[in-house]
């Protein structure tokens, strides 16, 4: 992992928090990754639809895409940015997923996450969560196979 | 458009930060859309690679994305959020993107957008933008034909 240096104790709060996710989704805690949200929170997966609203819908595709995922999954995080001020932040990052999905299929993949934070009752939690990997429009292809 | 209540004077100038950006990409103002952008600003675009560092690089991309597309592009705005915090705000939104490229093809799609903004000088800039569509992991393919 690539990790900025820090400037305040905000960004070492965000840091924490990408950090339980990284260890949410690596261990399939379910109860952690959902700590990280507030409920009004909107997302934008990955995969359809094109929006997830509340931290309630968001969690069944959380279950979901645990169960899709073997044991052996390890993330990376790269270019890590964070920026805050007052109640307000957000990071950016490009993520690395590998390992073995449930199904034996071997993965290996960068995408792009993008969280934005408000900071409710003294907690960082994401309010706003943007996954992505780039499309090629000739042929209509997600993009799998960029390296950073 | 659907837009949401405003809650403040920082609110009112990142929406017009958006205004702006859909104007810039409507009539294809490349000064007017470079003016909304921060030198350091990171892009993750809906096409690769998987991220453009520096407005800069960035300014090539947009001027590539205006020869691409025609003189008759129009964008809906859809489930604006923004958020505005000291000098630090987000804003996220669905937007379609319809009409005629430059080659005669006829285009209609959704797509997401997220914009992260610095107060820089007294003037809200983008110092980090999201956009993309999800994926069918099945086929591999962009999901360009969703709908809200």
């Amino acid at each position: 992992m690539t990790f900025e240096i820090s400037k305040s104790g905000d960004e070492d709060e965000i840091r924490r928090q990408i950090d339980h996710f990284v260890t949410a989704f690596c261990t399939k805690d379910l109860d952690l990754m959902m700590s990280l949200y507030a409920p009004e929170m909107v997302s934008y997966d990955i995969v359809p639809p094109l929006q997830d609203a509340g931290r309630d819908t968001y969690k069944n595709v959380w279950e979901k895409t645990f169960t899709l995922f073997g044991d052996s999954i390890d993330i990376d995080i790269r270019d890590l940015r964070i920026s805050t001020g007052g109640n307000v932040a957000f990071s950016h990052n490009l993520l690395r997923i590998h390992g073995t999905k449930a199904n034996g299929q071997k993965i290996d993949y960068w995408e792009r996450l993008t969280l934005c934070f408000r900071k409710i009752d003294n907690n960082w939690l994401v309010v706003h969560e943007h996954v992505s990997v780039p499309v090629d429009f000739e042929n209509g292809k997600a993009m799998v196979d960029l390296k950073p």
